[in-house]
Order: structure tokens, then sequence, then C-alpha cells
């Protein structure tokens, strides 16, 4: 099977989500990346490329360029992705669906609302796929989580408690030469949301991924704990979904002893699952009045619906990099029904990859949270009115 | 020593929380069983009483023959343990104190504020002891905690997250014979609260001892989820404690897969600290940037200043009834030093034990979190000024 | 119900494992403490019987005086619990068997296999019950696992793999002060057998007790680790079962980071089990070809023959205390039996307390072990021909 | 940097281990699969040449062909990996040494001794690298305690716990058309060593590998559980490390809830280590008499010299095909240095690659083991002087 060719804008040499993006791009054998315009800084991005085996005609200065001269080639690029700052997300993506070409983009899809709903107007019109790496989405277990709670396992649905700490921002790690901390409590660089979009999102996303549901409204209390900070460093909110569903939400960025702890529990009338990122091969799942059972990825009781997504027999484990491979591999299949003609309508509708209307979303919900805590609490609607200040 | 001659109040056969109690005060020999009005039912209070081995003619039928005939005895009860359903706390109560009869008493303390507030003054004018066991304030490794805390081995306080949740109240056992769960679902005999006053005290309670702080705000969601059930099946807080510090608060009775599940996380500027009842022999401690250590009861890094709380070496696992035991243990001690003259006031000053004024905050706490329910989340003061309705 | 007269020899105050047996016997309140031989210092043992609430009159100084003085009195003790160091143990409960009193008695047994087999033979005759408190094996999750067990849930069982690690005497500690670690590493006051005395005879009581097989031969290897120690300070041993089960045991008192780590698995055809005692409300069954559960003590799926042992619901964790006093209740229960006209074998063989019988097994384990290590792992069996050297 | 070319034989399409070798082999980028010997079956290896993009005029049908065709090649293959069953490991690691080409073969090195220690020879004299893929050891955790021991931070060193627990042979399957179970139980494809082979090796490697150690002796017991199976499901033994270092392994393949359960706990007069593969990303450190402290990959308290091997923050797991990999990357730094004119000794003192010499030890563990076994347990020194019968 031919490899799909791939682009990258941003993530030069010493950018972690870039390098990320790569390895999960490479896992699976169904990328080839063969051009970039890796870095803002001429000669980062030249070495950047040079590193990563792109041929320096395909080693672009801007993005504009890269976008053009791709679509020109008859062996240009038939994906790109996007993994700079967020404020650039927008326009990159623009320029690019506008030549025609495939887009898969790191979270937050924008830093407005109303760039996001710009973007999804342009994805629709494209016939081109957008893709949003919400990562957490893919992984196996969360997959498993959603076919169960979707085919009914658990009854009706009653509640959903999503959670995402972390605790590098516990001290003012910004002040310190720390470049991630720094513009990520950065509101030029970042928007007005900081916990709340860099992980909050990610937290919101998996809710609604594995419940199936939509948010309606939140009620929140964002707080800045560490002096001097802008941005929120901390999220507390009470959910309501449709149908009835209630749930909460906490995001944390300065809760010590947590690294990476996002973490989901929901609860239907006929059973309940959990699930931490930390230990993603297992999903507890407690059928009301039965013991809890130990659900692990490939093994005994395994139910899933994404068996290409099993590398791996039971037990030997699976993380983050593959999970996001995940994403990868699903978008490589969408391309090549894309080529074959599907539109990415149909794509989207017949698969599990989050797109634009996820990307929608999220900014939905930053909000409606932001325009909640600064109305001290206020349950405030998921919808367009809300733009944050 | 001469063991301390308690009393009973409800506690008949067949009870849960009256053997409980009995256990918890035998447990470290200093409280003799002597007196009893353990049923309304004469029938079944007489056979409780023989099986305890209480003589006949300290088997009462009512309790206010008890406290008048065991205060006139020179061999009369010194204290005694109330154990009936939550509306018969209040005269119970009243009527020993009044005897000049120290009071343990099960919680929630009261069905009402105006109650809560009424016994306070009685018991402030009594001279006699009232305990409230909130039994989870006297598990060693929360002890541990809550010292930990008020050392400021966290640093600044931040971050409180407690949650309770239990699955017993997943399906309307109510209408099945559960005389347990019929009660606590029937307003007429729990009050406004259901959850919220059956264990979401028990979290609140939790989190003003491990933190050291009032919780000033609450902005609250209850729902009941099953069926025609009148009151709260699940309970959906934020906080807000003095000094800035927030929290969040989940309690619920119809989360499948919980059993027991009472969990309090406290994060601060140089540290967190997490603990889970159903391993209550362990607490973990993550000072910042550095790796989470193990604590573990009677084993090494356990600082306690509980020492007499320690029965068994590390390793052996202490569990319910020793918690609950600490209680009583500790009640002893206090009885000791009232009969030597010292004042309640002073002895709960300078001691961890639970009395009125947990019992007048966990109402305070009740009717805040009823309110704002009723108001759509609005932040709520706990105050005095909200009764529920 | 009357309570049983207990008296008890050893156990004087700041001893650990007399408070331990003490509390047990207290628990259920089917015990009442009233008489003692509770120390060789007369002063300590004065001083501790008034602590107890003992009268001054039924505190003894020399156990054989107090085994007469109670068998002479109409209101004597029934049953005496013994909690000296182990080589007291025969004549001691040799004394208080032949005066018609039932003994409850610490374990090892005794301190070489002759004694053990002189015990039972004296045990058999004398009508009364022994009772040998090997605890581990009553803990509730325990029972379950042995019930499973026989009822063939496992299939055909294969492997029985035990352990039991300790960290306490990693360092020299006996010659610190610490007077436990100086008489449990002295030969003259233990006998032969260091670690694999003290703790590997519950580990070797509980694989027989869950197995529900007997250990037919063992290889093993015994180390002392800490410089200038006699006594082993690590076991280790290959087990062969009756019926062709083979199995590993392990225990250590120098493996630092474990407490009071005694855990087991098993394995059949049809599927395993696991639990460890610092987490004792919970057992793992793994059925073949289906994910594994999560058994809790009362909870769902628990199907204990043994109800008595219930005193708290699922989730309210009991542990060390609560197994140890199970045996006390056990042995109320026998005795009433016994008072009743039952045959102290007719007892013992409808019942899981733990008796003379565990006891010379202890002895033939420990022997069998010595011999093995001592001849180069040589495969040893069972039997009544190795003495200890 | 220019990619290694590399060329695979065995481990066409749906085979495991050769999909495991590829992705371990593309992760970091460092090989491009150029060229295969994938199938002895003609019309597959085409296939699978095609599937994974090989040109066909490097599709080989013998690998003796591809041996020698590569080497003549100027774009030839710089290193094969050798993913077929174990008996042909040997004739293929000879015929590509022997052309000069770098070899990375899966594990057991061969199936006898005799062929291991020719291997050897073959290997130093072909100033070739000969890397055995013990994936196991390259796990960062596994690299952090490794590292500990060697520095010391345990003390001297005592024991070692090692065992690998899995399930999926607890039936019968090989008899019902399960590939990999009816190859691994037939000792004409497997040898005379059933688990022994295939994942005891595993633990061997690992204690060896954590202790820095030795081992000298074994006393070993092997069992076939499942009726008419030849080769044995089940190990047991005793490890004499030198040092004067004791331990214990256990490995099994009929441990029902195990599904890849490779686990090991070291010990040393200052502390312990415990680590499971199931969750790699922590290890549980615990220094004498302090608390014990949860070590995470990457995280704080990490100092691992192995920083090479870090893809991806702590608390975002890294798993099995990482691990993997990491071999796989270190191999590709080993090839560059010996383009460099590094020997392959120099080159192996200095890394911590497996190679022959870890195979060669295998495979006198194995033959020590199965001598044991056959001698009733006799303890067996780890010699060229068994070989396996």
């Amino acid at each position: 099977m031919t490899k799909i060719k791939l682009g990258m804008v941003g993530g030069g040499s010493g950018a972690f989500i870039g390098a990320i993006h790569r390895v999960a791009a490479r896992l699976d054998d169904q990328f080839e990346l063969v051009a970039g315009a890796l870095s803002a800084d001429p000669n980062k991005a030249k070495q950047s490329a040079a590193e990563l085996g792109i041929e320096p005609t395909r080693c672009y200065l801007d993005y504009r360029d890269m976008a053009e001269a791709e679509a020109a080639r008859s062996d240009g690029i038939t994906a790109v992705s996007i993994v700079t700052p967020n404020h650039l997300h927008f326009p990159i993506a623009e320029a690019f669906l506008q030549a025609g070409i495939h887009v898969i983009c790191d979270k937050p899809m924008t830093c407005s609302l109303q760039e996001a709903l710009s973007l999804q107007t342009l994805a629709t019109r494209s016939g081109k796929l957008f893709v949003l790496t919400h990562n957490y989405s893919a992984y196996p277990m969360i997959r498993q989580a959603r076919q169960m709670v979707s085919e009914g396992i658990l009854g009706r649905l009653r509640l959903v408690q999503v959670e995402y700490a972390q605790d590098w921002l516990t001290t003012a790690t910004e002040n310190s030469g720390n470049k991630q901390a720094a513009w990520r409590t950065d509101p030029r660089r970042s928007g007005p949301a900081g916990c709340l979009g860099d992980i909050g999102t990610h937290a919101f996303n998996l809710a609604t991924f594995v419940s199936g549901l939509q948010v309606e409204q939140v009620s929140a209390e964002l707080t800045s704990f560490v002096e001097n900070r802008i941005l929120d460093d901390n999220v507390h909110a009470m959910l309501r979904f449709e149908q009835g569903v209630r749930g909460m939400l906490w995001s944390s960025q300065v809760a010590p002893g947590n690294e990476n702890g996002l973490r989901i529990r929901v609860y239907g009338s006929d059973g309940g699952l959990e699930w931490a990122q930390e230990q993603p091969n297992q999903l507890i799942y407690s059928p009301f009045a039965q013991p809890s059972r130990i659900l692990s990825r490939a093994g005994y009781g395994y139910q899933s619906g994404s068996p290409h997504l099993v590398r791996t027999p039971a037990g030997h484990p699976e993380g983050y990099l593959e999970g996001f491979a995940n994403l990868y591999q699903e978008t490589a299949q969408a391309i090549r029904l894309c080529a074959a003609g599907k539109s990415p309508t149909e794509i989207f509708a017949n698969s599990l990859l989050p797109g634009v209307k996820q990307g929608v979303e999220g900014l939905q919900f930053i909000n409606a949270m932001l325009f909640s805590s600064q109305n001290n609490g206020q349950w405030t609607a998921l919808e367009n009115g809300h733009e944050a200040s």
C-alpha cells in the first residue's frame, strides 16, 4: 500500500508535540513525511528538515509558500499536520484546505469561537478532511467504554465524572525560563483560557465522546492560584448534559502528585465504568449488583469494534503514542476513502475521528465556562452567543 | 481503671448502627453497657437487653423514663449513645443532657437547623459533653493528614476535592422491603435531604476536618435519578472555603461499583495528599517536585500526634470499627477529664472530637445546599438564615 | 447469653500479642477476662491485672497455681489464652488441659515436634478444646477463597504461591534494644527456626488452609543475611502438595518496603484467586478466559459460608483485629457446643478452627524445612522422623 | 541522519513478533526496511513484501540468497532482523554474520547450548554486532532499577524475586488450532524447554540485568499440568547468585488471571525495588525505614542514565512497543559506532544491549534448569557441561 505523503507545519527540533505527531504518523507505516515548514527561524527550519530527511527543496520558510508549492507538485503532499502554537492554527488550516490538502490539526482548533465557526464553514466547503487530534478519545479502552455505553450496557446514563489533573504549574515556573509554561500562561499566545483550554477541553471532549451526549449547560469557577498568573490554573465545573444526565469536571495544573491524571467515570441505571489515562490498558466495569470486572485491552471480555487498534496482545501495554497513532491510522483510512470518492461528511459520519465539529464544541465549551465563571457560576448554555472576553 | 457506665437509646437487635456503636465502645475496654431503651417495641426491647446482658430493671421502654431513672441511681449511667432514626436525636439528647448525662449521638445531629441551634444552646448550658460520631474523622491517616496540613507541610492550601460514592440506591430498593432504604428516602423520616444528609454531610465534615477551614459558600445541584424518588440521590457541589481555597464535593448513592467510596484529596502550594476510606491504612503524600510517598498507619514516616490510636503495628490493617472506636476512646478520655473538673468547652478546644459545633455546621451545610440547588446553583453562604424547605 | 470466663497467661502491660488477644476476645462480647498470670514479674503481674479489672485474688504469679485454683472455683475460668514466649506454650497448655480448662494458644504451638506430638495426645485425652490462633485463616476473604476452592470453582487445583515478607529485621535491630527482635533471633528462646517459625509457619498454614491440601515434601534454602545473626531471616522453598499440586513459599524479614506482606495466589484448571493481607477485604477471582473480578467482603458475589463473620457492610473495611476476633468468636461457639456435650473431635471436624492438628503440621513443616536446608535443598517429607537440630 | 538499511527474515503477514520488530525499528526513524525473506511460502513472501513496500527484487525466498545478494549490493542492508521460529535462528544468524551483516535476533538465541557457543565464536570472529532482543531489559524503569542497584542505593544486595506468569496455555489450546500454542508446546520445534524457554528465560535475563549479578546455581522443578502436554508449562526454581545473593523464579503459562505478569523485586541491606511489566512506567522504591516512593518514568526522582529513551513526559504512558524500540534505537547507535570504527566488543562493553553473552547464558540457564528438574531439584551450576536432553 502506498504511503500517504505528509507535510508538517511547526514541530522544529526540540518541539514536544511535533515529535509526538511524527512518531504517531510513523507507527503504523501509513505516512511518509516529505515536506515541512518546521520553524519560523530559517536556520532551525533547515536543520530540522535535514534531520528528518526532508529534501531541501521541500523545506519551506512560510506555510503559505508550502501550501502553494505542494499543491502544484504532482507528488505533492496529500495531508498536512499543524503543530504550531494555537493562534496560528486557523490561518494555516485555511491555507492548506484552500490548497486542497487534508489537515490534521492539534487542539484547541482555534483561539476563538468565531474562527472555529469560520473554519467549520471552510472545511465543509473544501471537500477535504479536517482532523482534530483529540488523542485521548482514541485509546482502545475509551473506545470500548463508548461502545458499551452506546450499546446500553450501563442502562440509562445518569452521571459523568471527569477530571484532568496535573502539577507542573504548581509554582510560577513560567518565570523561570520554561517556554511551555510561558506561552500557556500568556493570554496573548493562548487566548483567554489557561488550564481550561490546555487540558480542560480534553476532559470535556472525553466526557462527550464516552457518553455520546452533548453538554447543554455549565456552571463554572475558574481560579488562578499562583500569584501574578493571569490565566486560570484550576477549573471547577458542574455539567448538565442532554437527557438529564449530570456531571462534574475538574481540571487543574496545580495539584501536586498528578502527572497527567485524566480520569473518567460514568454511571447508568445498570452499571458503571472507570478509566484512568495513566493505566490506559484497563477499564473497570461494574455491572450493578455484581462484582466489578477488570477489562483489559485485547483481553478476555474486550469486545471493541476497533480491532484495527490492537497491535499487541493483552498484558503488553500500549500507551500514549499508540493512542495518538490510532488517530493517524484512522486518518489514513479516511484519506484513502476520500480518494476513493467518499465525501468528508460521509466519512466522519461513519468514523470516530474528531473533526471541526469537536473543535467548535470545544470553543463553545471554553466560552461558556469563561462566561459562567465571570458571572458567579451562572448556568450557561453552550451556544454561539458567548464569545470569550 | 473503672469502666464508664454507658446506656443506649435505639439499637435493638437487627439494627446496624447500634451494633457498630457497641463494638466501638467495647473495643478499648473503657465502657460497660448497663442500661438501654433499645426499641419502641417492648418485646424487642426486652429481648435485646437480655441478649446484651443488661439487667431487666435497666431495660427501659421510654427514653424519658430512662434518663430520669438513671440520673437518680447512684450507679447510674455516665453517658448515653443515641442511635435512633434522625428525627429522634433532638428530644432524646435534650432529655439526657438535662438529666446531667453525657451524650454520644449518631449523625446527622438533628433534622433541622433550628433544632441544631437549640441543641447547641442546651449542650453549652448543660455542662455535659455532646459528641457527634463523625467517625471518619477519627481514622488514623485522616488525623495524620490534618496534622500535616496544619503544620504547613502542604504550604498554602488551595484545593479540596472530596467525594463519597455508594451504589446501594441505584434501583428503587426502597419499594422492595429494604427498611434502611425506605426511611432514608422518606422525607417524613429523614428530613429534606437524602443522599446529602446521609453521606454528603460526612464528606463535608471530612473536608473541613482535614483542611481545618470553614466552607463559606456552596453552589449545588441535587438530583433524584430513580423514578418516583423524592429525595436527592446524587449531590454535586462547588465549594468556596475561607482563605480563597476552592473545592468540589460529589456524593452519590447511585454510582454502581462504589461500595463506600469516601475519598479526599487536598493540594497546597508545596504538596498534595490523597486518602480513600476503603484503604484507610495508607495516605499518599506528594511533596511538590518529588516522588509520591506511601505513608502507612504506624509505619515509617507516620508522625501522627495520635499515638493512642495505634493498636496494631504497620501492615496489620485497622478499619471501620477501629476508626469508630477511636471516637469512643477519646470520648472516654473526655468524660474522665470532665469528671476531673475540666469544662466541656475546654475539653473540646483541646481535642479533635466532633461535637455540637460540627452538628450545627452540618445543618448549615445541608440548608445551604438545598437552597442553592433550589435556586439554580446560586452561590449560597453557610449561615443560619437558610432553613431548608 | 452468658459470657465465657476467660483467663490469660502472659500478656502483661506492654506486651503486643496479649493485647491483641484481649481485643479479639472482647470484640464480639462473648468472653469476660476474669483471671490471669500476666507476668513473671510479680509487680508487673499485679499492676497489669489491676489495669484490666481482674480481681486481686485471681491475679496469679504462677500458671500452675492458676490452673489449680481456677479449676477448683465454682466460678472458675472455662478457657485460658496462652500468650507467652513460645518455649512456655507446652507446659502451660499441659497444666490447663489437665485441669479441665480449654486452651487458646498463640502459634507456634511448641518449640519441638516431640512436644507437639505430646500435646496432641494430651489434648485428645483431655476432652477439652485446644485452639491455635492461626488468625490469618479467619479473614473472611480467606474463608471465601477456601470455600471456592473446595467447591471446585477453580477446577482441578495446580499451583499455590504463598509469600510472607516483612522488613523489620533488615538491620541488626536485635542488638539495639528491640526486645521483640532479641528473642525472635535467639535460638535459646525461639528454637531453631527464625523467620521460618515466626511467619513462615503462617504462610504454610494459609497455603494448606486455602488449598485444603497437605504439603507432602519441601525443598528449602534458609539464609541469615544480617551479619552475626544465627537464625534464618529469609526462607525460600518449593512445595509438593498431595494430588500433584506444586507451590512456592517465600518468607522474609529483610525485604525493605514490606510491612506485613502475607499474600497467596492459587490456580486451578478453571481459574485463579489472589489475596493480600494488607488489603484483606478483597479477593481477586479470575475465571479462566473471562475478565478478573474483584470480590469484596460482604459485597456482591460474596458467597461465604461464614455469615457470622460479617460485622460491617461492604466497603467498611475490617482488618487484623476483626480477623483475630473471628477465631475467638468461633472458639466461643465451640466451647458452648462442648458444654452441650459435643466432643472436641466432633467440633473440630465441623469447624474451620485451627487446633493441635495444625500445630503438629506446623512443627513437621519447620523440621522438614530445616532438614532440607541443611541438606542442600534435598526434597524432604513432612513426617515425624525429622526432628530439628 | 541517514537511515540504516534493514532486512528481515521471517515475519510474513500475520506473524506476531515480526510486526513488533518492524514497529520497533520504525518508531524512532532510524531504520528503513528494504529487503526480506519473509516467509517460506513464496506467495506469502511476495505478498508480504509488497505490503511492506519492499521492492520485488529484494524479496527473497531463501535467506542464504538474501545474505549473499544483499552483501553484494552497494546499497545492501547493513543489518537483518531474524524473527523466525527458534530452530532457524542459528543457521540464519550464521549466514548473515558471515556475509558481514549485523544481526538482530529474537530470543531464545538458539535451541541448544552447543549452537549458542558456536554462535558466540562466530559472532566474535565476524566483527559484526549480534543483538538479542531481550526487550524487557530496555524498559526505562528497568534501566532505572539497574542503575540504582549498581550505584549501591539498595546497599549490599540480598534477594531477587522474579516471576513471569501468563494464562494462555491453561487449557490444551495447542489441540484447537492455535498455531502459537502448537509450536511452543512441540519439542521438535521448540527444543526441550516449554514455558522455561519461552518466558522463563526473560525472567532469568531480567533478574541478572537488574541485579548485575550472575546466577551460579539453580534448583528447579518443572511441571506439565495440562494432560498430554510434553513440555513444561510451569517452572519453579530457587536461585543462587554470586556474592551470596539468593532468589526465586516462577514462570507459568497456566496461571489464570495473569496476562503477561512479568514482575521483579530486589532487596538489599538499605532498600528494595518493585516493578511490574503491566504498569511499566512506575517503580516502587522503598528505602529502609522510610516510606515507599513511587518513581515514575521521566518524573521527579527519575535519574536514569538513559535520557535518550524518554519520548513522552511523565504521566504519558509508554509501553511494550516503546520498550522494544529502545533496543532498536540503541542498536542503531551501535551500528553507527561500528561504522565509525569501534569494535563490537568495545561497543557491547559500553552499552546495555543484550548480545551473544546473554544468549549463551540463557541456554546455560535452560540446561541447568532441565538437569536440576530431571534430578529431583539437585542444585546445578550454570556451566557448559549440561546439555539438555
